[in-house]
């Protein structure tokens, strides 16, 4: 199963970039995984909050193929449980072919056009957390998700 | 005010280590934060996990005084958004000056005897995350919540 992560601007917090490098690499045992980096916008320093949706919104939406399921990481999201999410997981596995496209927004959240074009969102926290750490916390809950999956010694209930 | 996270066993994925330091630095302008950390229990492999969790349970009793507010973050607490913890920490720093005492626990989750002494349960996610990546997103929000007290341009809602 095809599976990208579709993030705005690289991760410059190498504590962020090891951790990612770590569960991308387990990840390569249960799906095609890889990263999408959307480039930063420029010079938002003045550029209102809805502007900066709207244009990040645009490239989200350029970056998305006919053929992906669009699925927003969003603290408007449905939470789920690591065992809830395993269970959605194997779900698209089942009945889809699409490629599954995990896009996480900026500091101001998405567009309206995202929310319109996207098939699911997904919480990972009540709480709000930087979004390059969004990345890691998104990486592992995958890699824990297909151990789920597969029955395997990862994820303790 | 005075603030420590206990832990069980050393940070040992370096990630985690970087990013909680960089956490933990920032955190020194908000208060007196510390990290007790509390030895791994040895020949676990054929322990049962509720003998694990009362080993373990002893020792993190054994570290909180009389004078420590004890706050496990465990799943099973109350889910708070970044605003809610943050109200909620600065309610701690009104009422109180005990030390606050926030607690991670090792995969089995806490014992009974350790619920019975916490007087708060939060919980960072629905999500199980390793309890070493646990460090990471406690120590931010921590420092997320100190900026929103102070009214710091960090957090965005």
């Amino acid at each position: 199963m095809k599976i990208a992560l579709l993030q705005t601007g690289k991760t410059t917090e190498r504590h962020v970039s090891e951790g990612v490098g770590i569960y991308t690499e387990r990840l390569k045992k249960y799906c095609d995984f890889g990263i999408i980096t959307i480039p930063d916008l420029k010079d938002t320093r003045k550029m209102p909050p809805r502007e900066q949706k709207e244009r990040e919104g645009k490239k989200i939406l350029d970056a998305t193929g006919k053929d992906d399921l669009l699925v927003l990481l969003d603290k408007r999201g449905r939470e789920l449980t690591t065992v809830e999410f395993a269970q959605w997981l194997g779900k698209r596995m089942q009945e889809s072919r699409k490629r599954l496209l995990f896009a996480i927004g900026g500091p101001w959240g998405f567009s309206d056009e995202v929310y319109a074009a996207a098939a699911f969102r997904i919480s990972l926290s009540k709480m709000t957390f930087p979004h390059q750490l969004v990345r890691l916390l998104f990486t592992e809950q995958l890699y824990r998700a297909f151990t789920i999956i597969r029955g395997e010694p990862y994820h303790h209930e």
